[in-house]
């Protein structure tokens, strides 16, 4: 039995993308943002308010995305609910480190496996949030987290995603006994 | 040390959104979609190639969303690989079941714990896909879900997530030790 509990919007689960960018003077900053996901082959979108980070996007037009992990989940939370503006040492405090991206102008968080390496290509306001629109030009993956293949292997990594139901981060485990595909069993 | 994959577009982990739609007839059909996300505090996004469901979209402009789960994961995969056009028994096949649903015009699907109940507010072409926009206007939520305050528990609902990378679908499952604003921790 269904209950009705209102317009209460969620998609289940959140990717949870921390945004890297650059500063007029090179510093770096990291936003946690959960309103986000693909939108064709090569793009990817983030709907934000203002921040630092929109700041920087708006001027570089470059950023990284990196995936947060469970052993990171505290500095993760902690990057989407201070502002730099606010608190100068946040990073310091987050205890993320940088490397310059080759390919963008943008920092490269250490601690976690995955970054993509994007250029923005669009901006747009859209239901009081700007949706910004960023090309993936490359994806840069730790050798800790590849399979065999060459291949990121996601049981390595750990991701997590945001529960907006239990205002929580949930970790993005166990493979649920089923392939892309899998469903052919019941065409019979 | 990371290494560099090439431009593979991923978000990690993508939710999967089981879209139900009536046609003009009111026959129902679901299709499977991941390039999807939440975009303001009442909007979610989808961006879709052409299938049964864009033109029940286009035609009724109402549909609802549930999220799938660990327990229908070969259902869900099956429903977004085969087209109602090329085999009419696709939802006969799949076993999912359906009530119409009060709100809007389109089927919500029995088997699954939650459903969002969305009006089509915006449709536009983007980078070779439609890119779909729907406000929520109700969210309907199965009792067996529900915690002792009304809301969704997502560890009872077990939802999956796609894994681009693995190409499998993961349950997002075991909490990571962390509540949205655990990062406060950090701040001395």
């Amino acid at each position: 039995m269904k209950k009705s509990l209102g317009a209460k919007t969620m998609s289940m689960p959140e990717p949870v993308f921390l945004i890297a960018t650059y500063d007029e003077n090179g510093t770096p900053d990291i936003m946690n943002a959960a309103w986000v996901g693909q939108v064709s082959p090569k793009h990817i979108s983030m709907s934000l308010s203002n921040h630092t980070t929109t700041r920087n996007l708006d001027l570089n037009k470059e950023f990284t995305v990196s995936f947060a992990t469970k052993d990171y989940v505290i500095a993760a939370d902690w990057v989407g609910i201070v502002s730099l503006d606010k608190d100068p040492d946040k990073i310091k405090k987050s205890g993320f480190t940088f490397t310059k991206s080759e390919t963008v102008n943008a920092p490269v968080i250490n601690e976690l496996p995955v970054a993509l390496e994007c250029r923005l290509v669009a901006a747009q306001e859209e239901f009081g949030e700007t949706r910004y629109v960023g090309e993936v030009v490359n994806v840069l993956a730790d050798e800790s987290v590849l399979n065999e293949k060459g291949g990121i292997d996601s049981g390595k990594a750990q991701f997590i995603g945001f529960d907006p139901a239990g205002l929580c981060y949930r970790v993005f485990g166990e493979v649920a006994a089923s392939a892309f595909g899998s469903g052919k069993a019941l065409d019979k």
